[in-house]
C-alpha cells in the first residue's frame, strides 16, 4: 500500500474498535452524505445520491414490468385527514413536523409534512375508483417523508429520507395479498441479487407492525456487527382505511364493495444496509450490480506516449459493453488515486502502463480481495464482466456466511440472553404469540422480535420464555 | 367521429368559449391532475407524471452530459439561513410555509418549507469548497418546491411544484457566465426540439429578475390565447451570496477568492405550456419525443381469429424499434378508444384489421391532423418513426407560426396597448432601461416585460414611453 493510502486510510476508525464512529467515517469519508444545519437532516451527495439512483432505476423497471405507474401526491397532509384512520395516526402523530403558517398568516388547519402517505392515497382512491372496471390501482410514488426523530444517523435515522412507497387498491383480500408477498419478494431478489445482501423473509409480529396494518412483510438482514437491518417492509390493509375513508367500488354484482389495500417501500436505509454489510477497514465496499463507477481505469506513467490513448481505448471498449467504467488522468499521485477509490469502494481499478500495452496486457485489482491479476486486453470486456460477478458472489456468499454463522437456536430466555451479549446476530426461539413474552425478550434480553420467518423450524413445542404452547418460531435480535 | 367520441369530446369547453376552462378541462379529462384537500397542491395522476418523467430523463441526460451531478439537500431552510442574502428573503419570505412544530414541541428556531435552495447549497458549499481544485461544482436537484400563493391553477401556479434547480459554483465570473448561457440553451433546444415549443431567448429586466440575482436570463414561450409562458430561468448570480455566505477558495495564487455562481430551473409548468401550445378542443395533443404512449395501436374486428395475434406482433416490431407503443385489446367500443386516445393526445393511432391483414396494411391517424393513410406494413417501423418526426415538425411550424404572427411592434405607449387590447401577442418597442417606463406599461397596457430578446432590432432612437433614448429592445406581454 502507497504511503498516500495508509495515510488517508487512517482516518477511518478500525470496526472493530469502534463499528458506529467506522460507519459515519466512511460516510463522511467516501463523500457519499454531509450534514446540514437542522438536526438529523442530512445533505445526499453526488456519490451517495448516484447509489440511490441506481437503485431507483432498477426498483422502478420491476415496478412497471408488474404494471406499477408513478405518481405525485402533495407533501402536506391536513391534521384532519391523518386523524382518519385511529392506529395510524397514534402512530405517526408524535413524529411529525407541523407547518402552522403559510406566507405571514397563521394557518385555520395545521398541516404535517408527510412521515408517509397512506391517507393522501386514500382521499384520492376515493376520487378515482368507482368501479371494478378502476381496479387494480397500482401506484407507486419516489419522494422524501419527514419523520421528527430523537436521534438520528446517516442513512439510518434520518428525520427527512428518501423513499418509495407502493400504494395498491384491489377488488378482493386474495389479490391484495398476493400483491403484498409479490412486493416482498421483488425487495428480497433485488436485495440478494443486485445489492449482494442476503435476507431472511418473513412477517412481523402484531407488535412491530405498520400502524394500521392487518399484517406487515419484511426483509431482514445482518450487519457486520452482527445487529438486524430491516431492509424493506410489505403491508396488507385489509379494508380497514377503505372503510375509515369511505371508499367503495361498484362490483360485477352491481353492489357497493370495500376494495383492499396494499403499501410498500424502501429508503435510502438500504445504502446504510450496503455499507454495514460490505465495508471494511479501509472504507465502502459497493456491490458491481449498484455501483456508480464499476471500473475505475488508472493509467500507468501518463506522461508517457500513447499511454492516455490506450487507456481511453479500453474505457470506450468496456462502456461500450454497458459498463460504468470512469479513468482518472488527474495529476494526482497512482497511491492517493489507489486510495481514493478503495475509499469509495469501485469494484474493480484497471491499470495500464507502456509495458502493458507492448504485452497486450492489463492489471485488475479486485476491491473486495485485493486480488491482483494481469489479464489479456483481448476479450477484456467479458473478462471483466466475468470478474464483476464473481465480485458479487463473493460479497453475498461472505454476507451469507455472516448470517448463517451468526444465527443461532436458544431453548430458553437464559439462553438467548447469554447468546446475545456473548455473541450477538439473531437468535430463533420458539413463542407462544403472546405480547407480554415479546416484551419480556425485550426487557431482559434487549432484543426486539424481527420477523416470524417464512421458513419456519420445529425448535420445541413450548414457549421458552411462559412454558405455554408454542405457534411460531420467531427471530429476535437487536435492530438498527 | 363516432358517437361515444363526440360525447365524451363534448365534456371539453371549447377554448374560444373560454380558455381558462378549456385548459382545467384538459387537464381533468386527460387525466394529467387531481385536486387534493388543500388549495393549490394538486395530485399529479400517473399520465401527468408520465409525462414529466420523460422530461426528466431527457433533461437529466443532458446535465450530465455537461458534467453536472445530482445532490439532494433537505427540504427546511431555518429562517435565519435564509435571511443570509437581503435580495433573496425578501423576495421568498412572504410565499413560505413555515414549520413550527416537531412532535409535540415547539422549534427554537422557525424552518420554512424550500421555496428554493440557493441558500442551502451555499451553506454546503462551504464546507465542500476550499481550493480552485473543487471547482467548478456543478450540482442539480430534482425535488418539490413550495410557495405559499394566494391563487392556483393545475400545472401553472402550483403552491407545491416539481421541478429541478441547477446550482453551480466557479472559479471566475466568465465560468459562471458561459455556465449561465449554456444551461439556457440547454433549456431551449430541449423545448424546440423535444416539446415542439418555439422560444424567444433573452434576459429579464431587474424588475423581473430573480431574487438575488444579478442577472436572469429566460426562455419565453406563446400559447394558443397569446399569452406568455416563461418556460425556464437561468440565473448569475456573480459573488453575492458567495460573500453574504462566506464562501472562499484558495486559488491558484494561495490567495482567497469568491467563487461564483449560476442557478437555473424548470418546472411542470412546462407541461402547462405543452397544452397550451398544442391542445385543441378535442384535447390533449402531444409532441411525440415527450408522449408516454407514442402510438396507440387498436384492433378492428378483435375477435375475429388472428387480429389480436397481428396487432401484438406490430406492438412488438415497434417497441423493438425503440418506439413507446401500447395496444388497448379491451371491451371498449372503438368509438370510446379513439375518443380515449385522442383526448389524452396521442400522437398516431394505428388500425389493424382483418382486411388490412389480408392487404399486408395499416391505418395510421395522426392526432395533430387527423389525417388518415393506409400504409403498408413492410418497414412499418420507418414509416411510423417518420411520421412521429413529420408531427413533431407540423406542431413546431404551427407553434412558430403562431408566435410569429402575434408579435407586433409598436412605437408608442398608446399604440401598444391599443394591439395588446386588439389582438394581444407580444408586442416588441424600444426602452431607455428605467424601471419608471416599465411600471407605466404594466399599470397602462397591462403588460410585463417579457425579455430584453438576444436578437435585437433597431426600432427607433428613442423610448416611446418617456422619449429619452432608447438602450435596448424589449418583448412586452400578458404573461402566466
Amino acid at each position: 500500500m502507497a504511503q498516500d493510502n495508509k495515510k488517508q486510510v487512517e482516518e477511518i476508525t478500525d470496526m472493530e474498535v469502534d463499528f458506529a464512529k467506522w460507519f459515519t467515517d466512511v460516510c463522511k469519508k467516501a463523500e457519499l452524505i454531509d450534514y446540514s444545519s437542522i438536526k438529523g437532516m442530512f445533505i445526499y451527495r453526488p456519490y451517495g445520491y448516484a447509489i440511490w439512483e441506481n437503485i431507483q432505476h432498477t426498483l422502478d423497471a420491476e415496478f412497471k414490468k408488474y404494471g406499477h405507474e408513478n405518481v405525485y401526491l402533495p407533501m402536506l397532509i391536513p391534521e384532519s385527514l391523518l386523524q382518519k384512520e385511529k392506529d395510524h395516526v397514534e402512530g405517526f402523530a408524535p413524529e411529525c413536523a407541523w407547518v402552522t403558517m403559510g406566507g405571514s398568516e397563521e394557518l385555520e388547519e395545521r398541516y404535517c409534512i408527510r412521515p408517509t402517505s397512506e391517507t393522501l392515497f386514500c382521499e384520492h382512491f376515493k376520487n378515482v375508483i368507482h368501479s371494478y372496471r378502476d381496479l387494480p390501482k397500482l401506484y407507486n410514488q419516489w419522494c422524501s417523508v419527514l419523520r421528527w426523530e430523537k436521534t438520528s444517523r446517516p442513512f439510518l435515522r434520518h428525520r427527512e429520507f428518501l423513499w418509495q412507497e407502493g400504494h395498491t387498491m384491489h377488488a378482493n383480500s386474495e389479490e391484495a395479498r398476493e400483491e403484498t408477498q409479490r412486493m416482498l419478494n421483488v425487495y428480497a431478489d433485488f436485495m440478494e441479487n443486485v445489492l449482494a445482501m442476503p435476507v431472511v423473509k418473513g412477517r412481523k409480529t402484531d407488535k412491530e407492525k405498520f400502524n394500521g396494518a392487518e399484517e406487515t412483510y419484511t426483509v431482514e438482514c445482518m450487519m457486520h456487527d452482527k445487529k438486524a437491518l430491516q431492509g424493506g417492509t410489505s403491508h396488507y390493509f385489509g379494508d380497514g382505511f377503505a372503510k375509515a375513508f369511505n371508499i367503495t367500488f361498484a362490483g360485477k354484482d352491481n353492489q357497493p364493495h370495500f376494495p383492499h389495500q396494499t403499501s410498500w417501500g424502501v429508503s435510502t436505509r438500504l445504502i446504510g444496509g450496503i455499507i454495514m454489510t460490505h465495508g471494511d477497514n479501509n472504507g465502502l465496499v459497493l456491490p458491481p450490480r449498484i455501483a456508480p463507477t464499476q471500473v475505475i481505469v488508472i493509467p500507468v506513467a501518463q506522461h508517457k506516449e500513447g499511454v492516455i490513448e490506450a487507456n481511453q481505448a479500453i474505457v470506450d471498449r468496456l462502456t461500450a459493453a454497458g459498463l460504468r467504467v470512469k479513468m482518472d488522468a488527474s495529476e494526482q499521485s497512482p497511491g492517493w488515486k489507489f486510495a481514493e477509490y478503495e475509499m469509495k469502494g469501485v469494484p474493480l481499478r484497471l491499470e495500464l502502463g507502456p509495458k502493458d500495452i507492448e504485452k497486450n496486457q492489463c492489471v485488475l485489482v479486485r476491491r473486495d480481495s485485493g486480488e491482483k491479476v494481469f489479464v489479456s486486453l483481448d476479450n477484456i470486456e467479458q473478462t471483466v464482466a466475468d470478474m464483476l460477478d464473481s465480485i458479487h458472489d463473493s460479497l453475498y456468499a461472505k454476507a451469507k456466511k455472516n448470517l448463517d454463522d451468526n444465527t443461532f437456536a436458544a431453548y430458553s430466555l437464559e439462553e438467548a440472553k447469554a447468546i446475545q451479549e456473548e455473541k450477538g446476530g439473531l437468535i430463533k426461539t420458539m413463542w407462544c404469540g403472546n405480547l407480554e413474552c415479546e416484551l419480556k425478550m425485550k426487557e431482559e434480553a434487549g432484543m426486539s422480535s424481527r420477523c416470524i420467518p417464512f421458513a419456519q423450524e420445529n425448535l420445541g413445542e413450548t414457549c421458552p420464555i411462559c412454558g405455554k404452547p408454542a405457534k411460531h418460531m420467531v427471530y429476535w435480535g437487536v435492530a438498527y
